[in-house]
This record gives structure tokens, C-alpha cells and sequence, in this order.
């Protein structure tokens, strides 16, 4: 089982390690940093200790940077890489009231030009993928007209998927709801799909765990998506009311694990890096990636945990005797198979999954090792003065 | 706007005559059904009494009959058709763990099969559309395999498809769940909208505004739908809280008014009986049905307080001034545009809708006329033993 | 840890044995129950190979017999005994518009003198609890004066209550919905608590977990209760999307950790069987019941899995180290504290409690030891003929 | 009917016409206040168009000021009074992991002297009401001992309620979820409810529209409070998903129909101003607040269209034939009585309550004249510089 752990990488973002929080409030605290590169540091710091976060995603324009081939090459030191470009067209003025679906010509033009400033972004990182979360929709019914601001959309994503490079993917998130109270333009995974699948092959459908109805069966829309070869990314977190963003696992573990095994059933953990054709889906490309707010609890051991939780649930539903799974769902012995998929989840993989680590010269136990690492007491001295990052910088 | 009512056309559920209840309890009450005959006389009384009615929907088996001609005619002589016919597999106990979907394929076969027998009875009655809903699910994590059901589920819709006649239509209607408890094989529109797309034209989506998540913004699906060309038909109803089956309009009317605003707006009202090829979509062909359970009130006044909810909506979503409405969208005046909405939402279409009753020499208010009428009592006396008809037969 | 789990004594419902389904369909099963004793056999058989079932709840009039000490002595042959009495409102023509909130005081009476009629079979039977769960609701806005009925039900409660002996309790239990669509009497902990609260000591709260609206904090409301001396009883399932019905600990087994945590904080699992009097709360007498339908599955190996599931996961909460997790919590130690419960879940306890079970001369594995008993191949054999029990009868 | 419009008093809150937003962003609007004298000139001017909001609530500390003697003149000059006094406790680091139940002492001292200080403000402005809204809960399982918590919350609220003089009340909102994720403190009616009846008299449920759990039946609520003598006040607003704080009567406004027709049916709206200790409970000094955010619409527009919305749904709900309604009840006439209850909602009363301002020397149509007074031009030209008001100041 824990030979596929290999194959897992899960991004981080950089923006997890900045303060965040609700309309509320937003708590800083000490050791957030202040720059990319303190953030970067952070992530790769997550990295060192788990082993499977290789990669880091960044957030246009907060973490814009001047020579991001000097900006790749600090994160190469560090051990880490730089990931999937994320654009925001929610924190301008601007955008009050749309960005790729705005009435306004100009205003729609202003959004797709500052996402192929972020495809110019990928070129110079590397990045293979374009992440694009719109907080597009209206508040109140008549605010907007739903037809014609969905074929401005799809107009909109043609003009910039025609920039995506041939080894660039475009993933498409789509929320059910907030900011946006009555509508949001992409509000559930068919309209993902099909407004990416009107772009072309590379376009594809990114699942964020924390965007759906209450109820949502999330691993059914993994398994659907996957049989379509449209399942680009995972921006994982977890909720329970609304998009919460808490730690991955952390309010319904059983769902991750389901959640994986479909992953997993659907070939997304197979050969990962490179691009399988096979009749699986698009399985071999799917980026895993977590996104999430850490508003009370300590940042980097939030992205620990949250590294942890979904290898750990990946041991989990690879323990699962698949064979012995589809006997009892052909002999309808719903008990026998129901019983099979716990027995899985049920089996404490931490003992295995720590053996992996310490294999690879990795701690046994990365949040304690981290937490006597010093790491937090010396950027916390160190990360005085400046600003802290957070969501608006 | 009240010229467009004409448009109008209501198809009424032969089975919301027959009794029907929860899991709890099923309550009798006199007069109601025995026969398919007597369902479709229930019928034509609502079609007589509104004006808006003018077919029958019919479920197979609880409808079946020796002579389809013959109930074409005896509807005829009521003065309404027959109209789409309902297929059924849930009450078969082959079907325990799926139909469509099931692993077996003898049982696949057995559900097929059922089709072409409802495709049959399509052209005997000249019904135009198939309506499929499935009950295919399951209650437990594990017990069927998500990816493969929904493999074998395009297989059979495929294998039914072919034997849809030109002139005739498939309708796959999705719901969120029950009553399968943990996954439903079509519990949303994008896997409706996936499979009929694979399957070509005459294939479309049922949409019943009673099977989504709490909170799910259903104008926005209708918009979708007809903009992908894709709605079929409605299956109208209301709920509070899931599948509550209750008299459309009922639990949220200001929801009914907007969704009848997407389908004007979506070209769903136009040119009703033909074909449209416009770019408004797929509007013409569009179907209204009711579907819903009068567990606790009268149920031919139900369906009459039905017919009126969606006429009077649709009174009400034609009298937005869709100009000022454009205007004050591109002006981004939130409170302006949402003030158009609600100033015809507002406004009380009753009068103007009884006016069009009248000129067309039915009564002004349909439920005091059908109290008056005396076809309660007659029935009721009339319809002394026998098998009173619900879900069962 | 184990110890305590002596104290775990969880009440299987007579109709768990007997067929359900859905307003859909009802499918039955060979072996199924046809009398209230097949009923008690089938529960006793769970007892034999769980040790932790030792007592059966009757519904009447489903369970309805002529002579009540007999069929406690065939209990107690078969090693069980007579629990909890359910009554049954909702299954009557004269209940459609409401039993003990009817407008019509003849029907009020007919359903208190139903309920007095349990309370003299209570006494016939030993058994303690009288536990109310009430249909009564509307289906539409205007139908019932929600203040009316409401007043009505304190009457009614009242007029009951004064019945209950002793050494007996009444529990009401509240449901958000179903079969009501638009209002349900008792929806919500608060009604209970409030009805209950005017009544007196021996009147308590029953909490279904599964009658609670989506994202409803549950452990929240097991706590409050408990602090406030009022949770009497649990009717234990589990839901993904309504009341669902399914097996506890299905669905979200770390809900059902969270829950059974909150009940050991509370003091609900102390010194069971006598009452107390400590800060703790109304703990020791805390009724731990199923209410469950095995619609899909087969019955006496889902009422054992849920069983267990109770156990082990009441295995693991007691795993807590409480200590460092008050600490943690002192110390705003978000992560830490998170982790120490989460470190308990995580847990593999099912050898510890298969221990437990050896112990005792009880099997390891009581799931693979019915499948091998053969028991149900004899009843399926025997039990031919007559009319299998169900929710009707 | 209109005559009982004048028993109606809404009032309005200061924060509503700052700026306010989602965690992603606030956008800033001309002529948006930046201190507390321009709010209430801006609440003025409501009251002035629609003659129904003759108080401002104020936000402690965001609109703290030296002298409230002066800021009391200053809005009588303005033709309003200061109203109910808000409190908050969660703008301030120390109350990161709670406030009135932190573990710790100092904060909860802290928290406790705010109150104390608020009811001091409450002294000099004469405001009646002192509303309590906490935001303190956990954001993980394990984070905070649910039980303890609810303790110190008990023990907070009696040393601040000991300070609540003979004339005036203190109000609990509850909330079902956000800013805390995974367990709010004070989550609904029930814990409310149980929490200021341990206080007294004068401690009543602060009902906020938008606060509860997807599908709640809100007029329940309403009616069991009033019914308890227990409903303090309410905090009107509207939602789609989760506390949208949007438009109250915006997304469903016969939702809000049934809450007023509830109100009036308790006695919520009898004799307003001065205590009633009749039958029907508390309803005599219920309060009627609005709490909304104007995110992307125009402010002071908002918020007239939010009076008007209370104002013409309550004149619908006075429209109710009672009488008839009652005997269609006790009848189990289902569709007359929903019948009855439709009949009103569909009433256009807008004339009639334009006729009541007319007749009162105010405009007709508010949101015209509002429009065309010129008042917003003047306030953007005059308001240049400075900070503009919102949730933090």
C-alpha cells in the first residue's frame, strides 16, 4: 500500500500560510510572513517534514513578484517548486459586479487580460496550470441576467484559453455559493464542465471539497468527472455549514476517505507527472492541492495536518480489497461490501504511513517534530515589522 | 401578456389522483379512482375548468390497459389527449439494487426492455416523450461501484435510445436522492445533461424543482439548460424541506416566478406545439408537467390550485418590463433591476388571468366553480369499491 | 477503557426486525418476522452474539398482544428483556389532521387514551419508558394554527404525563420534518425541551440523530441536554441527506464518536441501570436505543453491525485522554486539542473490543459468527407463510 | 388594516449604512458615513421617506462616542432616538477563542465590563434594549469543552444581567453557525431560550431571520417564543444560503409574510410601546430591527426598501381573514385554508400603504422620492476625506 504514497504530491498554497479569516475579524499573529518568499519558506518547511508537498501555488497578485525566474529559483533551493498560478478578479473595484461575465466590455477585457498576464506568469514559473475561481454573480434576482452574463462567460474563457500554452492546462472552480448570496456564475461542477468542455481537451473542472449544497455527494461528482476525463484539480479543505476552509478531514474524515478512493478507483493516482490517455480518465494529471484558511489554529502545522490527513486517508482507501469489493457488490450483499470499504477506514495506517516517512529520512511524527524543530520561535523573532500577508496583499 | 397564456399547456399526472402518502401512512378518500378511466375523467375536469390542461401523463404499469386507441379516444371524448408516458422501475422486486444500473445484466435487460414496452405504447398513444426516472442508487458506502453503474447506465439509455421514434422524445429527469439514501446514479442536471448528451437530439433533461440540495438555485439550471438547448420538461412541484410533492407554487412562489422569468426568458414559453430551431434554445418543446402527492388535501382542487399557481407566475413573470430591466442591469442599479422584478411580482395578476377565463368561457375562479360543480359528490357516490388507485397500481 | 464499556447497554426497536422501505416501495425478505415473538427471537439473537443488546422496544399497536407477561417471560427465555413503549399516532384515518394537537377534541382524547393504554401495558411489561414520537404537522402554510396546536399538545402531554407512574418517564421526540412538509408540532430539541420542561422530572428528551436539520451540530444539543437534566434518550441511525434511517455510524462514524464523547462528558454512560443525582446530569438513566430500517440490507446483521458500531466508537471516545486535552484546551492549543481527540478516533480499537467479547465467551467477530450460526437459513426455512411484519403491522 | 401600520417601529442600525462586505472584499461607496452623527443622519433620512423608523440602534465600540447626551440631541434634532445598544466582542484579539465563555477569567472579566460599560451607554442614551450577539464557538472538534463553555457562558450573562436595570431588557441572538465553524456557543432558539430564562424576566431571544439551519421553519419559532413570552426582538434580514444579510423579504418574501402574520397572531404587534401582560404573551414590546448589509447596492435605498418590504408584507398578513382561516381549520379544509393565507399574500396592498404615507404628509413612493431628492448627490459631494464607517470603526 504505502508504495503509492510515491505517488502522492499535494500543492500548497501560499496563501495558507498568510492570515486570513471571516468579515468578521482576520487574527494575525506572530511568524506570518510578510513576503512571497517568507511564504515559500513556510511551505517548503511543510515539505521538509512531510515529504509530499513539493510544490507551492501562488495567488496573482498577491504574491507578484518582479523577476519570477529569481522567485523559482529560491523556491528550488528550498526544495520545493513553484505551482499552479491562481488569478483573483474578486478584489478590485472594478469587479463589483463581474469580471469575465461583467456587462462591460472593458471591464470583462480588464479580467481576461489580467489572466493572460498570469499565463505570462506560467511561462516564466513553469507552472502547468491556470486555476480560475471567479467570485462572479449577484446578490439580488434581476441584478443580473443569468443567460446572457453564462455566454459572456464562455466567450470570456475562449479568449484566454486560446493563450493556454500546449503543455498548460486551464482548471475551472466552480462554488455554490459566496460572495455571491443569490447567484454565482459557476455554481456547480456541470457548469464547470461544460463551460470547459465547450474550451477544449486542456481545459478542465477543478473540485473544491467545501463548494457544494449541504448533502452533496462529493465522490460521486470525483468518479463522474473522472469517467469523463475532466477532473483537472482538487482544491481540498473541509466545511461543515458553508466554504468553511478548514483542515482536509478534519469535519468529516470518512467523506476524504471516500473522496480518495474514488480518486483512486478512477486511475488519479496512477503515473502521476505524466499524462495517461488510457481509458481511466484523465486520472495521471490530476493536481491535488490544498486550499484553506487556518483563521484560529497555527498556520504550518495546519498544512501539516492537512499533508498528513490526506496521505493518511490515500493509506486508508488503498487498503481497500477492491476484489473482494466487487464480489459482494455482485452478489448484492450489501452489508459484506459496506463492511469491506470500513474495514478499510477503520484500520490505523499512521504506524505504516510513519514507516514510510522514516524510510525516506522523513520524521515518524512530522507535527511533533516540527514543533521542537524551533522553525516557529525563529521566524516569529525573526518576521518583525513589514506587513503580514494575508488576503489583500 | 395575458395573450400569451395561451401558450400555456399544462400536462397534468394521471397518479396525482390516486392516493399517495409517505412512508407513514397513505390516507384513502372517496371518490378517488379506480381506473385509468376514472383518472383521466379526474383530469379533463381540471382541463375544464382552467382551460390550461390539456394532456395526461401516464405511468407504466399503474396505467397499463388492453387498448391504448380506446383510452386515446375515451380521453379525446373528455376532451384532453394523453401525453408523456412514465416508465417505472422501483416496484419490481428485481430492482432492489438498481435497474438501469444493475450489475446483472439479465435485470438490465428486464428494464429495457421496459422502455421499449413504454416506447410501444408511445406510439400507440402518439405520446411524445419517455420520461425516465430511476430510483437506481444505494443506502451504504461501497455497496455499488459509482464509476461502473454509471458505465451501465449509459449502456442501457443507449440501447433504448435507438428505439426512440423521430417524432419522439426521452426525458432523463434527475433527483438528489431518495430513495436511495447515500448515492443517487442521477442525482444531478450535469449527469442528466452528460448522459442524454451522449445520446443524441431527441435526448433531454427532466427537471423537477422539488429533487435538488437545500439552497439550490434552480432558475439558474433552467437558464443553463435552455441555453444549452437541453430542458425537455418540468416536473412541478414545491417543498420545504426534500421531495415533499407539494402543490407547486405552494411553499415558495416568488421561486416559481423566477423560474417561469428564466423560461420566457430562455424562449421555453414560444411557439408552443412546434419546433423553434431559434437561437433561444430548445424553448418550443418545452414540457410542463406537474408531479406532485395531494397526501392530506383534495386532489382534483389540488391540481386546479396547481394549474392556477403556474398561470398566474407566468402572469406575473410576463409583466416584467424586460427592457428597463436590461437598462438597469448594464447600469449596475442593483435596487433598480431587483425593483423591476419584484414591481411585476408584486402585482396581483388574479383579475387579468380570470380575464382570460372568461373570454374563453370558463369560469373566473376555477376552485369555487369546481366546489359548486358537484363533481365531488358524484364521484364519491359513484365510485363505491374496487381498489382506490395510489402509487401501487 | 474496556471496563466502562460493561456500562453500554443499547436497546434494539422490535420493527428493526420487520420489512420498511420507502413511500417507493417496501421489498421483502426471506425469514422476515411475521409475530412480535419471531420479532423478540431475532432480537435476542443480536444480544447472543453482542452481549451489549440486552433489552427490546415494542411499538403498539404493532406489537400489540393479549398477554404481556407472557411475552416478557418469552423475552426473558430468550435472554432479553421488554424495553421502551412507542406509541403509534400516525397510522390511523383519524389522525390525518393531527392526533394529540387535533382541533377536535374527541380525536385528542382517542390519541391520550391511546397513550394511556401504553402506560398500562408499561405496567404490564416493567418497562420504563413511554417514548412519544408525534406525525402531527401540516403540509401546507395556513392549514394549522401553529400556536393553537401547540397549546393543544401541552394539554394533551399534561393529561398523559399525570399517568406516568413513578418509577416510569415519558420521552417526546422532536423530528424536523417528515411526515409534515411544511410543519411539524415537535421539530426541534427546543419544543421538546420546553413540553417536557412543563411537565415535570419524569418527562425528557428524546434525540433522534437523525431529525435534524442539515449541518445541525448534534453533540452540541447532547451536551445542552445533558447539562440541563434532560436527555432521556437516544434513538440512534444515521443520515446522509434526511431521516434516512440507516445504519449508526453509516454515515459519519466521527459524528457518532463526537456524540458518544459528549454523552461520556455528560455522564451519561455512568452507573447506568441506577439513577444519580450528581453534577453530571441526568446521565445514568440515559436510554440508548436503535430506530432504524434495513430497507436494503439484511436485518439481524444490521442491527448487529450497529451494535457494534455504538460500541466501538463509544470504545474510542473513551480513548480521550481528557487530562491533556483540558490542558490543550487551556492553553489555546487548537491543533494540539483537535489532535488528541482526533489521535482517539484514529484508533483502532476493534481489537480491544473483540477482546471485550472473548472475555465474556461472547465471539470475536459476531458479524462472521451469525453468517456461520446458520440462523438465518432456519428462520428463512421456518418463518413461510403468514404475513411478514412491517411498519403496518 | 392600514390603521395597525402604525404600531409599526423599525429600527434601523447604524452599521447598515457603513461599508460592509464578504471575507473576499468591501467595496466602498460616495458618500458612505464616517462617523456615527452622518449614519444617523442617513437613518433620518429613512424615517423621513417612509414615517416607520423612528430609532437607530447603535454598535459598541464602532460608534462610541464622548457624549451620548449630545449624540442623543443630535438625533432628535434629526426627528430619531438612539435605540437598542449592541455590544461586541469580537473585533478584539484577546476574544480570538471566546469572550462571555472564554477559559479564561480575565477575558470573560474583560468581556463582562464591556457589557457593563454598553449598559452604561444604555444609562445616557435611555436605550431600552441591550443586545447580546456573540460570535464565540470552535472551529474543531475538540478545540473547546462544549459543556464547560455553556457553563461560563450562564455564569457571564447573570453578572451582566444583575446590571440590566427595572426598564430595560437584555436580548440573546443566536446563530447557527459563522464566524465559528464547527460549534457556535449560542447556536439556536433552544439555547437561547434556555440560557435568559435561567436570568429573568427582562432577558428575552433576539430572533435574527437569517440565522438558523437551511429549511427552518422560522414562524415556528416565532409563534413557540411568543407563545413563551420570550421574543425580544428581531433582526431582520434575508438569505439564500447562509446569514447573507441580504434585503429582508428580498429572497423569499412569503417567508416573511408568514413571520408577521405569526407576529400579529402572538400579539407581537398589539399596543406597541407600552407592556402588555395579557394571554398572548410578550408581544407588546417586541422589537422589530433590521440587520442587514448593503454590499453591492446603494445604502439608504436599501434600507427603505427593506421598511417598505416589513411594511407591506405585514399589511398583507393584517389582510388575513382569521375567522374564516380558523374555520377552514377546524373544517381540515387544507386548500381553503391555505386558500385564505394566499389570498392576502397575492393582494396587491401596495396603494393602501402608499394612501397610509400620503395621508401622514409622506411620499407615496419612498424609493422615488429618495431618488429625487437629491440627497445622496449632496451627501457623496460632502462627504469627501476621512474614513468611511464600517465594520471595524
Amino acid at each position: 500500500m504505502t508504495a503509492q504514497l510515491d505517488d502522492l504530491a499535494i500543492e500548497l498554497p501560499s496563501w495558507a500560510f498568510g492570515n486570513s479569516g471571516t468579515r468578521f475579524k482576520v487574527f494575525g499573529t506572530p511568524g506570518t510572513p510578510r513576503t512571497v518568499e517568507e511564504k515559500i519558506a513556510d511551505a517548503a518547511t511543510v515539505h521538509r517534514f512531510t515529504g509530499m508537498a513539493p510544490t507551492v501555488a501562488l495567488h496573482i497578485p498577491w504574491d507578484r513578484v518582479d523577476d519570477y525566474a529569481a522567485l523559482g529559483a529560491f523556491a528550488a533551493e528550498h526544495g520545493v517548486a513553484l505551482g499552479t498560478i491562481n488569478s483573483n478578479t474578486f478584489q478590485d473595484d472594478d469587479y463589483k459586479f463581474g469580471s469575465l461575465t461583467h456587462v462591460d466590455k472593458t471591464v470583462r477585457q480588464k479580467a481576461i487580460d489580467h489572466h493572460l498576464a498570469c499565463i505570462d506568469i506560467m511561462n516564466q514559473t513553469g507552472s502547468r496550470d491556470l486555476k480560475i475561481w471567479l467570485a462572479d454573480g449577484t446578490n439580488y434576482p434581476g441584478q443580473g441576467d443569468i443567460r446572457g452574463r453564462q455566454d459572456r462567460l464562455a466567450e470570456s474563457l475562449a479568449a484566454i484559453y486560446q493563450h493556454v500554452g500546449d503543455d498548460q492546462r486551464m482548471v475551472l472552480e466552480y462554488k455554490f455559493f459566496e460572495p455571491a448570496m443569490y447567484m454565482t456564475d459557476v455554481p456547480d461542477w456541470g457548469t464547470s464542465f461544460v463551460q470547459v468542455s465547450a474550451l477544449g481537451e486542456r481545459a478542465k473542472v477543478c473540485l473544491d471539497t467545501g463548494h457544494h449544497a449541504p448533502g452533496t455527494n462529493i465522490e460521486f461528482i470525483v468518479a463522474q468527472l473522472l469517467r469523463l476525463g475532466k477532473l483537472g484539480s482538487f482544491d481540498f479543505n473541509s466545511r461543515f455549514y458553508a466554504d468553511d476552509d478548514l483542515i482536509v478531514g478534519a469535519a468529516d474524515p470518512f467523506q476524504l476517505f471516500r473522496i480518495m478512493f474514488e480518486v483512486i478507483r478512477g486511475g488519479g493516482l496512477e503515473g502521476r507527472g505524466e499524462r495517461s490517455d488510457g481509458e481511466g480518465g484523465a486520472g495521471s494529471d490530476l493536481a491535488l492541492m490544498l486550499d484553506q484558511c487556518h483563521n484560529v489554529e497555527a498556520k504550518i502545522p495546519g498544512q501539516i495536518r492537512s499533508v498528513l490527513n490526506v496521505a493518511e486517508m490515500t493509506a486508508r482507501a488503498l487498503l481497500v480489497d477492491t476484489d473482494a469489493l466487487a464480489a459482494a457488490q455482485e452478489a448484492g450483499d450489501v452489508l459484506g461490501a459496506n463492511g469491506i470499504l470500513m474495514d478499510a477506514f477503520y484500520t490505523d495506517v499512521r504506524p505504516a504511513v510513519a514507516r514510510w516517512r522514516t524510510d525516506r529520512g522523513l520524521p515518524a511524527d512530522p507535527m511533533r517534530a516540527f514543533a521542537e524543530s524551533g522553525y516557529q520561535d525563529a521566524v516569529s523573532a525573526e518576521r518583525v515589522g513589514g506587513t503580514q500577508s494575508s488576503w489583500g496583499a
